[in-house]
């Protein structure tokens, strides 16, 4: 087992293999021999696909011999969270209703990657259909923080989250209703973007609760978050809720400067009730950027003081229609954590909902209006360190407040919004990572990926690597 | 008191005005002296505002004289639906609530015809707040049906129906949600049209529920018509629900030809249960049009069997969200039959709601197929003749049926769609005029303009008038 080939980031490896210096069997070798390993530690895997993976791998060698090479992703080892669809394969939710459900197609997202060269080494783990408030996964068991295997890796895509960071796979999606891809990239200490509502496809991806579903990338580098949104982005006919607005080129420009950069900051909601550690951190990070020429400014928006129960509102409503024939016909097929979520959503009336989507408007207006004073809006990602797998309250400055509420708490305004929202590794406390998120205008995710880099190049988690890594 | 002058389109009026031959003060005074005398019979006024149409007119006067002629609006007295803001003038939605309501700007339907120089006779009388069950305005009396005074003129733009009718105005503007301009537009004996969502903005527009509304012409002829939806159509930044799509010119080519006209008839929803009198003028107009060469074809949409109850989920659901406060805090104020209305619509849940988008969704994607089949649907516009004021029934070949749910059976499905559809006299039955209604695709409401224009030079109304006309 070549462990430094299992630590380079998709952008290093694919240097590698452009130039031939590995090749994607060797490579794809590699991580399955290490995946059979390390997964019996973090659990991130529901499936290994070693076979079709080595079959995906010599046809990638084969190409790249025969000098068509595809860019970065070719013959690149990744997996992807389990509720993104591949065709005549068995994509589960994490669920048992789901357990052998066969999707005659890909997903978009799948296609792309898969016309890209990638080789798809399994299906990750995840809270079953994306929602839950237990850390156990009822059906496929716990997913463990690679740093820490006693606490959660964050949901709901932790599979995706423990994947990336323990070097399982090179990188990863995820999708994110309330936080799925930032909660737990923040607390496995990988990148994580939520793109734009409309800029990356829903084809194919099961959904949680449509309005506010998104997918994107969970990587180990801005780079590679950077390749992974270049590929996978973009207006889809088969997707009606796709915005028909041109791709950036996500790479080219990516330096880190952040010179003149405004930066909103909001006291009053994403600063309340931190854990002080945390709070350390995404000051001092904000400090370091300010040193690098950034502005910091503040910014008021009011109604994010309705943002958590328009978020549960419209969560709880639109993933218990989706669910709603299901649990009438098989409550007991569901695990039970979401059982409860789908009972509590069939509590809410239509004029409920519809309340919920008026503050909503009244949220989008208001952070339109803010991000148009600064670029970007940093947050701290969570408000606490990761707890331990199977709490359902967590610490903050001494007092216990509810797991679930806490974990979306400053994700979530992005998901009513619709705005990109990207957390990067910002620092260490008590040896686990602190995310900063950083939200910025609709479709410039650019920004929000400069910035990253900004922090990336302080090497704010210094030479401190998970302890369930290669 | 000048009745030939009054029985003008605006088309015709616009001619002598341009040319002289009549002045806007002249056409003002007239049709002022005849609403004074009509409007207590038609009771379609809620507020006769003579002193600024006067002032109004004599400035347009002044410019067409000083050779600044602005088009085809220019001097014309008009009335709008009173939930259409005049600012600082009261707009009363028909409502004890908003009895003293003052608007600060102008609707952008108001601004635009205000800009047309078009001079404002005043306020026409509702449904309270575009809904309810009662035929009786329970704040401002009901409304007669000019072709006969015992008979609703249909609603809830019935002030608008029943004054285009009895030339109290040269044309107006109603709002539709479930079929607000095409029922008394039928019912009444003139073209309405219901734009494409999205087509004319609702800036300033009252709203029953939003995702249902549009606002639209309601014309003595096709050629009104075409002339208004001309002159309020188009994108609006101060309406976030409009369309960037071009706006066509809907007059010129509107010359009746509809050879090669592809017409599609779903029997199974849009004909089953109609009064077999109204039947029988529809099926008579489908085939003239046959005659003149266009091509009659089948057409299939399934999911027209959730149509009715997908409209009163989301219609209650969203007006009662608008009103909640207000039946909290005054619920006496509002009439028994909307105060009921609303009390229904607290009673659907966020699944009902969502599940509704669902089934919306679903008829979206089978009428886009059908009309790729066809180019115009064509169907009754009600499936009976207008009943007395004060009936809750209705007579469909001998059977009592619920007026309103009957109301809107064969209107409704557009406001779910967002696409055009339009009615237009079609023939007279006991004295009473029958609308056919015309469903086209998104913004492609010139070829149902020019479908209508095809049905209008038949002259299906032959040389009867209104009982209540000049």
């Amino acid at each position: 087992m070549n462990k430094e080939l299992l630590e380079k980031t998709v952008t290093q490896l694919a240097d590698l293999i452009k130039n031939r210096k590995v090749s994607p069997v060797e490579v794809t070798q590699n991580i399955l021999e290490y995946i059979e390993h390390s997964n019996q530690k973090t659990n991130a895997y529901i499936a290994i696909t070693a076979d079709t993976a080595l079959q995906r791998a010599r046809e990638a060698e084969t190409e790249i011999t025969a000098g068509n090479y595809k860019g970065v992703f070719h013959g690149v080892p990744i997996a992807l969270k389990d509720n993104i669809y591949f065709g005549n394969e068995v994509t589960t939710m994490a669920s048992k209703i789901h357990g052998n459900f066969v999707p005659e197609n890909d997903a978009t997202v799948t296609a792309k990657l898969r016309d890209a060269g990638a080789v798809f080494t399994g299906k990750l783990n995840m809270h079953e259909y994306a929602w839950g408030i237990d850390n156990n996964s009822p059906h496929f068991g716990a997913v463990h923080n690679p740093w820490n295997p006693e606490k959660v890796p964050g949901g709901s895509s932790g599979g995706s989250g423990a994947a990336v960071a323990s070097h399982s796979t090179y990188t990863s999606l995820g999708t994110d209703t309330a936080g799925s891809i930032r909660i737990p990239s923040s607390a496995c200490g990988i990148v994580g973007l939520k793109p734009t509502h409309g800029r990356v496809s829903k084809y194919g991806v099961y959904p949680l609760a449509w309005t506010l579903d998104h997918v994107g990338p969970m990587a180990k580098s801005v780079a590679d978050a950077a390749a992974m949104l270049s590929t996978i982005a973009g207006f889809d006919v088969k997707d009606p809720t796709t915005a028909n607005v041109p791709v950036n080129d996500y790479i080219t420009g990516l330096n880190g400067n952040v010179k003149g950069l405004r930066i909103g900051i909001n006291e009053a909601y994403f600063f309340n009730n931190v854990d002080a550690r945390v709070e350390k951190i995404i000051r001092d990070r904000i400090a370091d950027l300010e040193k690098l020429g950034a502005v910091v400014k503040s910014v008021s928006i009011p109604a994010l003081r309705y943002a958590e129960w328009t978020e549960l509102a419209t969560s709880l409503s639109e993933a218990s229609a989706i669910h709603h024939r299901d649990m009438q016909a098989r409550p007991n097929d569901f695990g039970a954590d979401i059982r409860f979520l789908f009972e509590l959503g069939e509590l809410f009336t239509g004029v409920d909902y519809l309340q919920a989507q008026q503050a909503r408007r009244q949220l989008k207006i208001e952070f339109a209006q803010a991000l148009s004073e600064v670029d970007v809006i940093i947050t701290p990602t969570l408000p606490f360190l990761a707890p331990n797998i199977g709490d359902d309250k967590v610490d903050i400055n001494g007092k216990k407040v509810d797991f679930i509420e806490n974990c979306i708490r400053f994700t979530g305004p992005s998901n009513l919004t619709g705005l990109p929202a990207l957390t990067v590794p910002a620092g260490l406390s008590e040896g686990l990572p602190v995310g900063l998120q950083i939200i910025g205008r609709a479709f410039d995710e650019a920004v929000l990926l400069n910035t990253a880099m900004a922090i990336e190049l302080m090497k704010p988690l210094g030479n401190h690597r998970p302890v369930l890594a290669p």
